[in-house]
């Protein structure tokens, strides 16, 4: 049993630093392990969402910091959404979507407003682009939250 | 603006500390650190949610070890929903809403299935129940979940 979850855990890991968007952007096998940001939900795609950062990111949106300093990464991590069995008014996750990240390098990425974009999809974590190209898309649907530094979410409040 | 962030979250701190529930149980104050278990969505509510475990729960319940062993502690975090104003399909976390704690300890809590029950609401954090026979009204409705360590939530799965 243990063995079974070790070995799953070690294959995931493999799989998921295998990968690397069109435009260079390796995935962040560790999205799961940083803190969170916010939760969604996207109706019209059936997606329940959360949306983690690394240290550098959560730090600095804590504080209100922006734009984000160089260094931060942003993950949003999407399941398919399902009726709780027991509960069915809960909405829950259920088969992985996608996972998503923003990574700030206000020079490397300065004709995208400071930020790469990688998207990697399925259980086999295919990225997304023919080439690199692909980042235009990413950037003109963020284009309308430019004075959020290019960030639709916002860190969510906690007494 | 560094000042008055700084002010801002140790006043949070305090307050958040402060809290104890009528069974005793205090409010943990580093759940927003806390690895995620799962976000959910609760359309009768109107609430959004993440739930965060500490290290012990989130070891089991990726582990897919059952019952949680003592110690783990889950927290479930919800907001009021509101649609994103820039992308109103995107529901995303408004005004903090509750807190609620389940704490782990099979011996202490064996009349609940192993588990301590505690919420707290608001912005001030008001601990629910007037006296500690509120955990009854906890206890009853995950009873349906007995199967699953009384638990609604099951962790995310990534690949």
């Amino acid at each position: 049993m243990v063995c079974a979850a070790l070995l799953l855990f070690a294959g995931s890991t493999v799989a998921a630093e295998k990968q690397v968007s069109p435009n260079g952007i390796a995935i962040y096998p560790d999205y799961m392990s940083w803190k969170v940001v916010a939760p969604s939900y996207r109706e019209d795609k059936g997606h329940i969402r959360i949306i983690t950062g690394n240290e550098v990111a959560v730090a600095a949106l804590r504080a209100g910091r922006k734009p984000l300093p160089d260094g931060s990464v942003l993950a949003k991590v999407a399941w398919k959404t399902e009726k709780h069995p027991n509960f069915p008014v809960a909405t829950v996750p259920g088969a992985f979507a996608q996972v998503e990240f923003m990574v700030k390098d206000a020079k490397k990425y300065k004709d995208t407003g400071g930020w790469g974009f990688a998207r990697f999809v399925g259980n086999d974590l295919k990225p997304y682009g023919k080439d690199a190209s692909f980042v235009g898309e990413c950037f003109g649907c963020h284009i309308p939250v430019a004075g959020n530094d290019y960030l639709f979410t916002k860190i969510v409040k906690t007494p």
